[in-house]
């Protein structure tokens, strides 16, 4: 049995989402049809974490194993002759049985993007969040550096979730201002439901000037969902690079 | 009556074409209904042309008559409130009564972007035509070229036209590398339907190998739409300038 890791791009507008559901189109579902039928025998992916509907990935990192003698450059160019246009394999390789693209990855990255240009072109609409009147970066950056570290983010957590401990440890979190883009980039070794949209929308609170950054470190503390910013919407998240 | 000139850009991806249209949805269709709206009364729009469903416009212009007393600023923020993120309303200005969008054109620009890059992005697929294999730029610019000047364009009109004359004007036709994109460029006094897009196909043949581009003379001299090349796909195709 071979064990192969693989890199995926993809557009998650068209897709309600990573995770295999009945009777709606998802990443994992068009991903496991599409290898079975290369395969020739039914396929189990298992990514590095779902992502929500609308969010994007640069890097997903997903693996299947199959007893299948097709070769990496193959099963690329296969996969995406299959997938085009909205799914890219940007690597194949082969690993050892052991490799779970879930239990092994060491940490995440994911990039939300606001666009805060007076207006967006019709073509990025769907790849950035458009702010109107402007954010205050400087803030948002003191505001996203109070996360570095470990902590418990109860009050990031998407209702409905069930974890053993809300404690995750965050190895990078700032904000660049790329040409009228401003991104906020975060890298974790694990991320709580709709965690990053959540702080997303607690950082155009603070680029707003409707809380303070200091605000965050009370955010933090007070354990409760409902004194964080609201949920930013997903078509301004990439699920950017995973870790192993 | 008060005229305005109003400038938009618009992703086709999600419109059934310029053109209104009963139980589907179209540039015209929703811009009439939004301007109904902001201005009180029903609105007919008038465009410099139709786009074809899927095909993009960076700067089509279209008027539209009114009694309403909307500032253009007012009109252009509130069209952009509306319409956002698919239309995008670049400009508002008001002019005299006789302007008309189609009628006065004196010549418009299309751009036409091929990518030849190995993997398209997924968020560019729906925006450009990925062509795989690589494309010989230098043929398919002499062949744009041999458009210059006034030509029958019998051999790229689609079917299902009725005008009073196939001979249009080409004052620009040329082709640019950029970045890994291949941008044909080309400026007429008129087109033809699907006419750039059968042209675009062409252009593709060239590129291949598979005709020589001196044999653009005698597509042009047969009038026959089927010696020439296949209509190339709308997404990647846009109305980039109206020019009066």
């Amino acid at each position: 049995m071979r064990n192969f890791k693989i890199t995926i791009s993809y557009d998650g507008t068209g897709f309600n989402g990573w995770q295999l559901q009945p009777d709606v189109r998802t990443v994992q579902g068009v991903i496991e049809d599409g290898l079975s039928g290369i395969f020739g025998h039914r396929a189990r992916v298992i990514a590095s974490g779902r992502t929500d509907t609308g969010v994007h990935a640069l890097g997903q990192v997903i693996n299947v194993r199959t007893g299948s003698s097709i070769p990496c450059d193959g099963l690329q160019q296969t996969m995406n002759s299959i997938f085009t246009p909205e799914i890219s394999t940007i690597g194949v390789e082969e690993v050892g049985p052991d490799f779970h693209a879930r239990y092994m990855a060491k940490s995440k990255k994911y990039v939300y993007i606001f666009d805060i240009s007076e207006m967006v072109s019709p073509f990025m609409a769907r790849y950035v969040l458009h702010v109107r009147g402007g954010l205050d970066i400087r803030a948002m950056r003191q505001c996203a550096r109070y996360l570095l570290g470990e902590h418990d983010f109860t009050s990031f957590m998407g209702a409905g979730s069930s974890v053993k401990t809300t404690t995750r440890r965050i190895v990078f979190s700032d904000i660049l201002d790329y040409d009228g883009r401003i991104l906020f980039i975060i890298e974790g070794t694990g991320f709580l439901r709709h965690m990053v949209r959540n702080i997303a929308g607690t950082l155009i609170l603070a680029g707003k000037g409707k809380i303070e950054p200091t605000d965050m470190i009370d955010i933090l503390e007070k354990r409760d969902r409902a004194i964080a910013g609201p949920t930013a919407p997903p078509h301004g998240l990439y699920l950017a690079e995973v870790y192993y």
